[in-house]
C-alpha cells in the first residue's frame, strides 16, 4: 500500500495548542495530536515514507505558559489546506476538539495558505470610505425586540437613521416569522432608512439578519440587496464559516458582512478547552471575510476578559499578508459610560453596537444617537 | 410601538438547562434566560402585551440536580421555530451559549414543532432493510490514512467488502486533495466495492466524505451518488446542521447519512457548559436526518461516560412522533474485545465503526472482518 502521489513543498502552517497537565503529559499529547489531527490512525496503519515523514504534524516546541498549562506549536503541510474554512477548522481543531483539556490558541498561516483566502471584501478602510467616516469609531444600533411588526421596527429604524448612526442591524433573533416576514421587514426598514439618510445627508447601512439553511440564506442576501439593504448580518455558529466566505466571495453581492456570535459560546466559555477568543472572534471571522465581528465585551458578566478583547482586536487588525482589517466591536449591554474605556482599548477602529440603552427615553431616540455620536467624535 | 400581528397558539416547546450556582442564582439566571433566549433586551424596550406575556420564555420549574447545579425547564412558543436546525439551535442555545455555566441538557418538542421536521430518511429499519441485516449490529470500516492514493484506498476497500462488512466510510480527513481527488477516489472505491459485493452476494454501502462549502457539498453528494456511493459522510460541526437536513430532504439523493463529530468537541467537553452528549450526538443528529451518528465511546480517553453513551442511544432511538430511529455507534479505537460490553449497552441496533484495529495483520484484513462479523452474529 503506497502513497506514491504525495508531493510536499515543505511549507507548513502552524497551530498553537494549550494543553493541560505536566510537561511530560503535554509532550505526549502534542505527539498524539500530530497523528490525531492528520491521519487519526494507529501506528501500524501509517506507512513509512512521505506520510510518516511529512504529512503528519510535527511538534516544533512545547513550553510552559502557566500553572499546569503548556503551549505546543505544531506544524502541518500547507497542501492539507484547500482555501475553505471547513478544511481549516478540521485541520486545526477537528479531532483535537473532542479530547478536552486542549485549547486552540493560535493559527499561523504562511503566504502559501493565505493566497487562497481573500478575507474581508471591504474591511476597515473600505467600510470607512463607504460610510464617509474617516476617523471616529462607528456607531451601529439594533432593531429589537423580536415580536414587533415590520412597521414598528421601521419606525425605530427611522429614528436611528435620523439620529445619524452609521449602521442599523437586525437583532439576531429576527428571522422570517409570520408576524415579521423577512421581505416585508427588509423592504420597510430599508425604505425609511433611505428616506432618513436623504434628510441627514449621511450614509446609513441597514444589515438584515440572513442566517438560515443554504440556499435560503443566499436568497435572503440577494433579496436584501435588491430591497436596499446596505450590509448583512450572519451567525457562523448556525450556518458554518464557509457560508460567510461564500457570501464574501460573491462579487454580485458585495455587501459588508457583520458576524454575530450566536451559538458559538461553547467554543470559548471554558478556558481549558475550545478556542481562544482571539481566534474565534478575531482571526476566523477575518479569514472568512467579516467586515465587522461582534462578540461580548468584558465587564458585563460574560466570561471574556479585557485581555481577550485586546487579543481579538489584534487578530482583527494586525498585518496579515494583503487581507483587509476587520472591525472589532464594543458590544453587549454597551452604553455611553464606557466610551473612554473602549476607545482606550481599541483606539478608533471599532464599532459600538447599541441595543437597549440608547432607547432609555423612547421619545428621544434620535437625540440620544446624536449625543452618542458627538461623544464618539470628541473622545 | 406595537406588536399587533402576534398570534400564539399557546403550544410551547421546552428547553432544559443545567445552571451552575445556588438555588437563588439558578432562579435568577433562569429568569434572565427567558429574555436572553428570545428578545435579548432590557426591560424598558419590552412592550407590554403579547411579547411580554407570551413570547418571552417561561420558567416552568427549577430544581437541584447535583452539587451546585440546578435544572431549569423553560418553555417558548412553537411559533418561534420554523422547522430549520439554525432556528432550533438559536432558540435553544444561541445566546445562552455565550454565558458560561449553562448547559443545554434537553429539548422537548411538541408535535406542532415535530411535524415540520422529517427526521432520518431511512433510519434503523430502512437501513437494515437496505443492507439485508435484520438482527445483528452493523459493521462499518474506515478508509484511512490520509495520504494514500485512490488506488491504495480502493485496494483496502476491496478487502473490507470481500470481508462482508455492511458499510465502508471515508475517514473524515479525506477531502479533495491533489494526491487523492474526490471524484477519482469515489469512482475507484465504489467500483471495487460493487465488484466485491457481487462476489459475496451481500450489499455493502460506501460512504464518501462530502463536507465542504455549499454548493460544493451538494455537488459532491450528487457526484458520489452518480459514481455509485451508497451513503454519505458529513461533519455538521463544519457544515452546520442545516446542511445535513437539506441533504436528508433531497428526494433525488436519498442516500443514508452518517454524521461525524469533527469540530463539535467544544460543545461537550466541559460538563458545566455546552451541550449534553445526548442532545449533541443523539437528538440533534436525529432531528437533522442522520441515519447513523458517530461520537467517541467512553473508556478510551475522551471525556464521555457510559451514561453519556446510554443517553445518546436513547435520544437516537426513543419514540419521537413518527421520526425514524438513528443508529448510535460504537466508535473510537473500537475492537473485538468490546463487543459484549457495547451490545450490553446498546443492544443490537448499533453500528460498530472499526478504524485501525481490524488491520493489525495487513495480509488478513478480509478474514479479520469475517471474524468480527461472526462475533457480532454470535454475541
Amino acid at each position: 500500500m503506497t502513497a506514491d502521489r504525495l508531493r510536499f513543498s515543505g511549507q507548513r502552517f502552524a497551530v498553537e495548542y494549550h494543553l493541560d497537565g505536566s510537561t511530560d503529559e503535554a509532550r505526549r499529547r502534542a505527539d498524539l495530536l500530530c497523528i490525531d489531527q492528520t491521519v487519526e490512525a494507529a501506528d501500524h496503519v501509517i506507512p513509512d515514507g512521505p506520510i510518516r515523514n511529512e504529512l503528519l504534524g510535527r511538534v516544533e516546541h512545547v513550553e510552559g505558559v502557566g500553572e499546569g498549562v503548556h503551549a505546543a506549536l505544531l506544524t502541518f503541510p500547507v497542501e492539507l489546506l484547500d482555501g475553505t474554512m471547513s478544511t481549516l477548522l478540521h485541520m486545526s481543531f477537528g479531532m483535537a476538539s473532542l479530547q478536552g483539556g486542549v485549547r486552540l490558541a493560535n493559527l499561523i498561516l504562511p503566504d502559501a495558505a493565505l493566497t487562497r483566502i481573500p478575507g474581508p471584501r471591504l474591511g476597515v478602510d473600505g467600510l470607512r470610505a463607504q460610510l464617509e467616516v474617516s476617523a471616529r469609531p462607528l456607531l451601529c444600533t439594533v432593531l429589537k425586540p423580536l415580536g414587533l411588526s415590520p412597521d414598528a421596527l421601521a419606525e425605530l429604524a427611522y429614528e436611528f437613521a435620523l439620529g445619524g448612526v452609521d449602521l442599523i442591524k437586525d437583532d439576531q433573533s429576527l428571522g422570517d416569522h409570520p408576524f415579521c416576514p423577512f421581505e416585508e421587514r427588509v423592504a420597510r426598514c430599508a425604505e425609511v432608512i433611505a428616506a432618513a439618510s436623504k434628510k441627514t445627508g449621511r450614509p446609513c447601512l441597514y444589515a438584515p439578519h440572513i442566517s438560515g439553511p443554504w440556499p435560503t440564506l443566499l436568497e435572503r442576501a440577494a433579496q436584501a440587496k435588491q430591497l436596499g439593504a446596505g450590509a448583512l448580518l450572519i451567525c457562523p455558529g448556525l450556518t458554518g464559516y464557509d457560508a460567510v466566505a461564500a457570501l464574501s466571495g460573491l462579487a454580485a453581492l458585495s455587501l459588508p458582512l457583520i458576524l454575530h456570535p450566536d451559538f458559538l459560546g461553547s467554543h470559548y466559555v471554558s478556558r481549558d478547552s475550545g478556542i481562544a477568543p482571539s481566534v474565534l472572534f478575531g482571526l476566523l471571522p477575518r479569514l472568512a471575510g467579516a467586515d465587522i465581528s461582534i462578540y461580548p465585551t468584558y465587564g458585563v458578566g460574560y466570561p471574556v476578559t479585557q485581555a481577550d478583547c485586546r487579543g481579538i482586536a489584534q487578530a482583527c487588525r494586525t498585518e496579515l499578508r494583503t487581507l483587509a482589517r476587520t472591525f472589532p466591536t464594543a458590544a453587549g449591554r454597551m452604553n455611553a459610560s464606557r466610551i473612554q474605556e473602549m476607545t482606550a482599548l481599541y483606539d478608533s477602529d471599532v464599532v459600538f453596537i447599541l441595543g437597549s440603552d440608547i432607547r432609555r427615553d423612547p421619545t428621544h431616540i434620535r437625540n440620544a444617537c446624536r449625543t452618542f455620536l458627538r461623544l464618539l467624535e470628541r473622545r
